[in-house]
C-alpha cells in the first residue's frame, strides 16, 4: 500500500515538473485518506436455489423465460455428463467468485475435463450467442469462462469475480462420467447492515420496486460505488452521486461516500479538473483523458449531500479546493453573456444521457447553475460568504441569460441549440436549476409529455432527474405514476436488479450494439430507494 | 502427505475386509518408500526464441511449415492488437507453466481482455481446428486456454502445465491497445545433471537422433516417468521400462526408477496384479480395472535392469513379492500344454502395439518366456535358486510348446492364432524369448521384411523391440539402418522430441481418430538414446 502511494506520488511529481499541480499541497494527504477509508468487503457463501429450463417465450423480456426444472440436488446426484447445458438459478442477483467440486463417478478419471461456465444477469443474456462478437465494448465483459481441470476430485474457484443470477454449465468433450457438486458463490458487498425493509402493508408493486432498487445498490457497493458489478465495475462520478443519494436514505454507510470523494480528489488532473472515472486496480489510477463536465459539477452536489447527511465539515473543508476548481473549470466555457458554450476551445464530453442526438447546451447551463447553487449553499455553511455570494450572483446571471436566450414563452418550454431542440432533459435541468418556477416547470413538463416528438430519456440515469424535477414542481401523483411505470416496468419484466438501459418499447436497446453486454445491475438505476424513503408521503401515502 | 498415506491405507484396508491382500505385510512400507523417493523437480525459466509464420506446405509434416518471421522483441514493441494470431516459437520442446505480462499502450485499459493461448508440440497440431471435436480422447487434452484478464498492467501465470514448442496468441474482442511482453515458461524436469552429449565428430544424423531422444526422455522425466508430458502425463509400466533403459544409458538417475517401481507396487491390486497405470494427483492412486499382461511381465525385467545398474539388492528383495505375483498371475492363463491362452477365464488386455488386428498369442507367449528368463536370472543373483530353476524350466517348456505349435519351419517364421497371422511382433518376441537362434531369428526377420503382407509395427514402442531383436540376432548393420530410417524419419520431418505414433506412410495416423491429440513427445520413443550408448560399436562405429 505504502509503495503504491509513493509510486503514484512520484508520477504526480514527475508531471508537476512540467505543469503546476493546483492540488499539490493536499494531494498526498487526500490519497492517504482515500486508502485509509477503503471499505471492508462483507463475504457470504450463497448456494444455488434450483435448476431452471430456458424456454423461448416472445412475451418474456428479450424472448426468454426460465421455468423451474428441479432441485440442485438432482444435478449433484447424477453425472454431469448427462446434464450438459444445465442452467442453475441462484434465485437472486449476486456478485462474487464461484467455486465447484468435481468428483469421480464409476471410472477413475484419466484425462482433464473442459467446462464452460456462462454467468448471466438475465435470461436473454444467458441464451444469446456471443461469437462472432459484434458489440461495441470488449468481448471480455461477457461472463463465459472456460476451465480446464486436470485432476478429479478437486474443488476449483473460478478466479474471475462475476455478477449473475443464472449459470449455464457446458461440457466440452469430456470422456468419462463425473459429478459436479457444491457450486457456490462467495459474494461480496460493502453493505454490512441488514437490508432495510418497507412495512408489510405497503402496496406490493412499490415494495417490489424498492427491493429491486436496494438490491441494485447493495450489489454495486463494493470497495467503491461501482457503476455495475458486471460492467464497468468502477467508480464514475455520476453513479457515485446517485448511489450516495440512495445510500443516504437506506444503508447510511457514509464511509464509502467519503472514500470515493477522496479517491476522485486525489486522482484529479493537475489543472484541477476531476476525472469522470477511476480504477482501483492494480493501484488507484484515473482514466486519463476522460472528463465529463456535468459529472464534475455533480461532485460538488454529492459533497454537499455528504455534508448534510454527516455534518462532517472537516472533510468538506479539506476537499474544498476541488469544489472551487470544478466551478472554475466550467467558468472557462462561459461566454460574456453568461451562456455556457460547449464548443469554446476544445469541446469536453457532456453526458446527461445515452442519447446521441440530445442537444446539451441548455442542460449543461442548468447543471452548472444547479451546481453553483448547491456549492454556494455549502460555502455559506462553511462560512465562505464572499464566495457564496459570488456564486449565487453568477447562478442568477446564468439563469437570466438562458431564459432570455432559450425560453420559448409561447410554448412555455426551453429549447436548446441552433435547431431549437425540444427535450425532456432541457426542461428537467432548468427546473432543477430553479430557472423555472413550479408552475412553469409543470407546464414545460406537461408540454413535453404531450409532445410525441420531444426527445425522451434513454436511461434510468436521466429518468432519475425527471422524477426529481417533477417532485420539485409538486407533481407528486404524476411522479409516482412515472416511477411505477418506468421502474415498475423493469420489475414486471422480471428484473432482480435495475438495468443500465431500459426502453419500455425496446428490450434489445443497447448503447453498445449488443444487448448481452449491457449491465443489468446498474447503480444509476437504484434511486427509487431514495425517492421512496425521502418522500414517503408521495410514494407510500404515509 | 501423512494424511494421504493414511487415507490410502484406509481404503486398502476396507478392500481387504472382503478380499485378502497378498501384499498386506509390505504395502504400507512400499507406499512410504514411494513417497520418500518422490523426485525433486528442477525448474528453469525459458524465454521464447523467435516469431514464426505458419505456412501451408504439402511437403512438410502434416502440411505445415514454420518460417522465421521476426524477433520476439518485435512482438513486445508493438501493441498485441496489431498482431492477433501471432505464433511464438520457443525453439525447443518444453514442459511447464507459462506466464506473460500485459501493459497499457496509449489508452488507460478500461475493460477486461480475453486471450486465447494455443500451445502445441508440432505445427500441424497448432494449426488444426479443434471444434467441433471428433477425437476419441478427452477434448481437454488439447492445449488451448482462454484467459480473461481484468486488470492491466498485470503478470499472469496460466495455471495449466503445458508441453509445447509453439504458442499462438489470439485476441478475442479486445477494445483498446495494449502490449503483451515477457512470455516465459517455467519448465520442469527431474533431470538435474547436464545432458550428456555425443562427441563432435559423430555423424550428424545419429547426433540429431540422439539429441531428440534425450530431449524426449528429459521432458518425460517429471516426478514419475511420464508417458508424455502433454498426454497422458502419467506412469505406465511399458513406458517406465523403456525410459528406465534410456536413463540407465544417459542420466543414470536411478532414484526415479526406484520411485516408480515402489509406486506401482504400493498400488497393485490386492490379488497381486499390477495396475498398468497410476496417477499421482490429488494423491497416488491406480487406474482401477486397467491391467496389461505384457506390461506386468515387463515390471520384472525393469526391476532386473535396476538391479544390474545399481546392485541395490535390498530394494529388489523388498519388491520380490511383486515379481513372484506377476508370474503367478500370468501362469493362470497357461494351458496344460504350456501355451498361454488369452481367452481363458476373462480376457486381459495385452498391448504390444497400437495395432488392433495384431494376433497377440505368440507375442504374449514370448513376453512371458522373456520375463521368466529375466526373473530367473534375478532370482539366482538373490540366491533364490529353487525358484530360478523352476522358472527356467517353465520358460524352456513354454519355448518348446510354442515352437511346436506355431513355428512354420518351412518359411522359418512364427505364425500366430487360428489365421496363422504373420507379424513382425511375433518374430520379435520369439527372438527376445530366446526361442529362436540368431540364425533362425535373422531368417524370420528377413522373411517379414520381405513380405509386404506381414503386419508391421505401428508405434515406436513396438519398433524398439524390433531393433533390440535385430541386435540380438547380430543384424547390426540392418539395425542401424532401421533406426536411422525410422527415428531419423521423424527427425527429418522436424521432430524436436519423438512421437507417440509414427507411420512413415501416414502423417495423420492417430489411434484416437484425431492427430492433434496424439502425443508428440512420448517416452516410449526415446530408446535411440539407449541403443546408441549401449552399442556404440554398432551405432557410432566406435
Amino acid at each position: 500500500m505504502k509503495r503504491n502511494i509513493l509510486f503514484i506520488l512520484f508520477c504526480i511529481c514527475l508531471v508537476n515538473l512540467y505543469a503546476a499541480d493546483v492540488y499539490a499541497p493536499w494531494r498526498q494527504s487526500w490519497l492517504e485518506k482515500a486508502y485509509a477509508t477503503t471499505p471492508e468487503l462483507v463475504k457470504s457463501l450463497v448456494k444455488p436455489l434450483r435448476l431452471v429450463k430456458p424456454c423461448r417465450d416472445e412475451s418474456a423480456f428479450q424472448g426468454w423465460r426460465m421455468d423451474p426444472s428441479g432441485d440442485v440436488s438432482d444435478l449433484y446426484a447424477n453425472p454431469i455428463n448427462e446434464q450438459n447445458g444445465v442452467v442453475i438459478d441462484f434465485g437472486e442477483h449476486i456478485t462474487g467468485c464461484c467455486s465447484f467440486t468435481l468428483k469421480p463417478s464409476k471410472h477413475v478419471p484419466d484425462a482433464p475435463v473442459r467446462l464452460k461456465f456462462t454467468f448471466a444477469e438475465v435470461p436473454g443474456e444467458l441464451m444469446a450467442s456471443y461469437d462472432p462478437y459484434t458489440g461495441g465494448l470488449s468481448r471480455a465483459w461477457l461472463q463465459d469462462e472456460v476451465v480446464t481441470v486436470n485432476t478429479i476430485p478437486c474443488t476449483i474457484t473460478i478466479p474471475r469475480r462475476v455478477a449473475f443470477r443464472y449459470v449455464k454449465i457446458e461440457l466440452m468433450g469430456n470422456f468419462y462420467d463425473f459429478y459436479l457438486t457444491d457450486i457456490n458463490c462467495e459474494t461480496t458487498t460493502s453493505v454490512s447492515r441488514p437490508i432495510p425493509q418497507l412495512p408489510e402493508y405497503i402496496d406490493d408493486k412499490i415494495k417490489r420496486i424498492y427491493n429491486v432498487g436496494i438490491n441494485t445498490l447493495k450489489e454495486c457497493m463494493q470497495t467503491v460505488y461501482e457503476d455495475g458489478p458486471k460492467r464497468d465495475r468502477r467508480l464514475w462520478i455520476g453513479d457515485l452521486y446517485l448511489e450516495a443519494l440512495a445510500n443516504m436514505y437506506s444503508f447510511e454507510n457514509y464511509d464509502i461516500t467519503k472514500h470515493c470523494l477522496y479517491v476522485l480528489a486525489a486522482l484529479a488532473r493537475e489543472d484541477g479538473l476531476l476525472h469522470a472515472t477511476v480504477f482501483e486496480r492494480p493501484e488507484l489510477h484515473p482514466q486519463t483523458g476522460t472528463h465529463i463536465v456535468d459529472y464534475s459539477l455533480l461532485y460538488n452536489v454529492a459533497l454537499f449531500d455528504y455534508l448534510r447527511a454527516t455534518d462532517d465539515k472537516e472533510t468538506v473543508r479539506d476537499l474544498w479546493p476541488v469544489v472551487k476548481e470544478q466551478i472554475k473549470f466550467a467558468c472557462k466555457y462561459l461566454e460574456s453573456d453568461y451562456i455556457y458554450n460547449p464548443s469554446k476551445e476544445q469541446e469536453m464530453w457532456i453526458f446527461f444521457d445515452w442519447t446521441e442526438e440530445l442537444d446539451r447546451r441548455v442542460p449543461i447551463q442548468g447543471a452548472m447553475i444547479y451546481s453553483l447553487n448547491n456549492s454556494a449553499e455549502m460555502a455559506r455553511i462553511l462560512g465562505y460568504d464572499k464566495l457564496a455570494q459570488e456564486w449565487e450572483q453568477l447562478a442568477k446571471n446564468m439563469g437570466k441569460a438562458v431564459r432570455k436566450a432559450n425560453y420559448d414563452s409561447k410554448r412555455g418550454i426551453f429549447v436548446s441549440g441552433p435547431d431549437k431542440q425540444v427535450s425532456y432533459i432541457s426542461q428537467i435541468w432548468m427546473i432543477l436549476a430553479g430557472v423555472m418556477t413550479q408552475e412553469e416547470g409543470t407546464e414545460a413538463l406537461n408540454y413535453v409529455f404531450a409532445d410525441e416528438d420531444a426527445l425522451y430519456p434513454g436511461t434510468p440515469y436521466a429518468y432519475h432527474y425527471l422524477i426529481e424535477a417533477m417532485i420539485k414542481c409538486g407533481m407528486y401523483r404524476e411522479a409516482k405514476e412515472r416511477l411505477l411505470a418506468y421502474w415498475g416496468g423493469m420489475v414486471d419484466k422480471g428484473a432482480d436488479t435495475f438495468w443500465e438501459v431500459y426502453d419500455p418499447n425496446d428490450d434489445f436497446r443497447s448503447p453498445y450494439n449488443f444487448y448481452p453486454v449491457n449491465s443489468y445491475c446498474h447503480a444509476w438505476s437504484c434511486t427509487p430507494v431514495y425517492f421512496i424513503n425521502k418522500y414517503p408521503e408521495i410514494f407510500l401515502g404515509l
